[in-house]
């Protein structure tokens, strides 16, 4: 079973800094049908359930041109989850795993980023399947699959610094 | 040529909300070799030049079991960035897209993110290559490339989720 926010057996917790260094606007809300973190999936399916990105003014015409891809990079802030665990144990065994070595929701900046598929857009709405997130969950950013896309801007010298 | 921070013909601002929903910590700095945005390459190569992401305390327990990956997920705070522009001219064409259907680092919460190679972990710095950033960049956020990762945490109900 997942964690709400207890900590287990051998992790390990430090004090947390002020969390100032950056601030983010929340750019929309996501909604999903997982209310509980007892029930959401561990990580989103290509054939999962549609869930909706709705995006807030004043970013709406930011969405211009989404439609020209199937596949969307989806960055979200992962708001219920504890922020100073530096070991985890994912299976509570106490044997545990640096949270940089982890996809879990627990980490510093409790930034989730998946690949979703493109169902449509409605308005201010865009309707995606492959995420795991809980209902409400705050959106952050969102940006075409690095796999689909070719930089619009023109070539820079490093371009071709290869090895 | 890539954007300083002048806005382009056809291209729209919107007055930028304060941007306080959440609060990041940087943990840790990027060292590339490029120093201006007129060089840095506009999209990471996985044969590109070795760069070093230098974790701060105190998360550097945070990387214990990383080198069992060789993909890793970085994600990072484009600094430089204006966050204020919704339609862009990556061409500088008059013709414009919608920021969320680029990759360009202007965008409401300037966040980058790139797979790279794992190269190896010398105490507190994970060295990789596939970047595209530039030299001193805030570091935000760490984990295994999806592909590569399958959860450690027991299944929950909505793994099975199909259509």
């Amino acid at each position: 079973m997942v964690r709400e926010s207890e900590i287990r057996e051998g992790e390990l917790a430090v004090e947390m800094p002020t969390a100032r260094d950056a601030g983010l606007v929340f750019i929309g809300r996501i909604r999903t049908p997982w209310t509980s973190r007892l029930e959401a999936p561990r990580q989103g399916r290509h054939d999962g359930p549609v869930c909706r990105l709705e995006i807030f003014d004043p970013w709406v015409p930011a969405l211009k041109g989404i439609d020209f891809y199937s596949n969307l990079e989806v960055i979200y802030w992962l708001h219920l989850s504890r922020r100073d665990l530096v070991l985890q144990s994912p299976k509570n065994n106490k044997s545990t795993r640096g949270t940089f070595s982890l996809r879990s929701p627990q980490r510093p900046n409790p930034l989730g980023t998946s690949i979703v598929k493109l169902v449509g857009v409605e308005g201010n709405t865009v309707l995606v399947r492959g995420l795991d997130c809980l209902d409400e969950t705050p959106l952050v950013d969102l940006k075409p699959d690095r796999c689909e896309y070719s930089p619009l801007a023109p070539p820079q010298a490093g371009d071709f610094e290869g090895e």
